[in-house]
């Protein structure tokens, strides 16, 4: 393993016969356009015979300005976090680095993660979809920015994701077609975001003939097709014609239960818009909240922040209905 | 936004009236069960009070440890990747920050890329499904361990998917229910991962009736649907029965495309087991990679050689074929 011994950048500048701000911008790789190819391969070829490892540690200490963004999230296995996470990413560039503190045990973040986050000496930290509790510890030690926490979050600036506009564009939609009789799935889960979608949706429809809810403890749509299946004939005999589910991956559960039961005709409709939903069968109609697009506003936002010192606005990511064939009839 | 100003953890500890170790657990996440729940909610008032933000630089600095593991990846919105850095993220814990480092431009990422790793000070860094020239340009900084690049990779510690075996177990099963007649669709990229995929398969059927194979741009299911519509006729009517895909994506594009053709008949095979081949309907047969263990053994690994010096021996993760209604006959 090499170690930085007495190496630095003028060395190297040295060795290759060029200045000391040519070696910085090769070993950061902000030279394209600045520097010859010619010059880049013999600054490279110093840093490999010196064993050179630039000292980023050393810079920040200079500048103030770690250069990395924290983002805090439950599950970079979640595709929704994971088009957050694309879009932070294209936000940041070059320039910053995307650090993920992720819960060390667990499906979800604590307020101990998040201080970790902290602990790196970020420059920015996003929390993605927090948790109440966290929200309430929370003590910022930096520019820190909400993705997905829509409520009475503490006095922090927010990218929010349209959860309200889904639920009365989903109810109008399911209105539209004459539906009267509605049942409700959601996560155990009372984040914000959860709680939001679920009012959003039960408010609009609330002088429905038919009105069911559930909570299921998991993300697993192979187990939410297993409870469906024993939940939903009581649901379908009582009159609900059309299930909203909080989450995509619980309307997959639904869809392969009403196949099992021969009922293709109940619509159903998810959330999040994950891109099997234009795979599945019948395709799901599902509000898109545009989770990279937010992912790129929070990036925008927190770099602006960090840069001149003014915090940002809240901003909300408009979400958009993708009607597809679960309401149609199957 | 707070500046570190003169504040250090010895000024917390006079404050709190306590420990500077005590400041130091808890301003880094570690005091469970070490220290009292009061002592913390005292550290984290004085914290708070004087504004104190911990200096990982300055730490950094005097161990030589920055504590941080770059991860080099395409794209984190891939469920795959998704599941690589949540194995990766378990295994690190939280000793140490999992730090993506993303292309900025375009779909793959390039030396350059690597570079910026390495300008970030990691204590190591892990190459997700490289491109051959990433591998080709590789001056490697610090413990440096490629995930999914079988073939001839420069002298690194590398943690193979069995991208070999994958080829075997498709083509063993679809010679036993009788297929002679297959075709192949792989992405234009030739990446290691990919190549090897597809030679372990064209290998072991290179005395099939019928073969016939096609390069696909782009990942798009939709977009394979649309061109496999058009392609699949002459296929068919050449005598393919079984059509095996480098990757679930170009598997579902497949699915779709013999839907609108009225063939779900014909055998489909993808590689990876994405979440969602279990729900897709014919659901499909695929080879499971385990891509959450590959980075949960690649995590381990890089731990112990950035702690020992001991660089890690090359590992394989088993792969593993799960059959499915896709090569049942629809």
């Amino acid at each position: 393993m090499v170690r930085e011994g007495r190496i630095g950048a003028r060395e190297v500048a040295e060795h290759a016969g060029c200045s000391v701000s040519a070696v910085s911008l090769v070993v950061n790789g902000k030279d394209t356009g600045r520097i010859s190819a010619e010059l880049r391969e013999r600054v490279l070829a110093a840093v490999t015979e010196l064993g050179y490892r630039p000292n980023r540690s050393a810079r920040s200490l200079v500048t103030g300005d770690s250069g990395t963004v924290c983002a805090v999230l439950p599950d970079p296995a979640n595709p929704f976090f994971g088009d957050v996470l694309a879009g932070l990413g294209t936000a940041l560039g070059d320039e910053h680095t995307l650090a993920l503190v992720l819960p060390t045990s667990g499906t979800d973040y604590d307020a101990r993660t998040v201080l970790r986050a902290y602990s790196l000496d970020p420059a920015g930290v996003v929390l993605i979809s927090p948790g109440e509790p966290v929200l309430r510890d929370l003590v910022p030690r930096c520019p820190t920015l909400v993705v997905d926490a829509p409520g009475r979050t503490p006095a922090l600036p927010r990218v929010d994701l349209d959860t309200v506009a889904a639920g009365e564009l989903i109810s109008d939609h399911l209105t539209a077609l004459g539906h009267r009789g509605f049942g409700y799935i959601g996560p155990t889960s009372d984040k914000p975001t959860f709680r939001t979608r679920r009012r959003a949706f039960l408010d609009r429809v609330a002088d429905a003939d038919v009105l069911r809810t559930l909570d299921l403890p998991g993300w697993d749509p192979l187990a939410a097709a297993v409870t469906m299946a024993s939940v939903l004939p009581e649901w379908l005999d009582s009159g609900v014609t059309a299930v909203v589910c909080a989450d995509d991956l619980l309307a997959y559960g639904v869809l392969a239960a009403l196949d099992r039961l021969g009922r293709g005709e109940v619509a159903v409709v998810g959330m999040g818009d994950l891109p099997f939903s234009q795979l599945c069968r019948p395709a799901l109609t599902s509000v898109d909240f545009a989770g990279r697009r937010a992912g790129e506003v929070a990036g925008r936002s927190l770099l602006s922040w960090i840069g001149t010192g003014e915090r940002p606005r809240r901003t909300r990511v408009p979400a958009n209905l993708v009607v597809r064939a679960s309401t149609r009839g199957g």
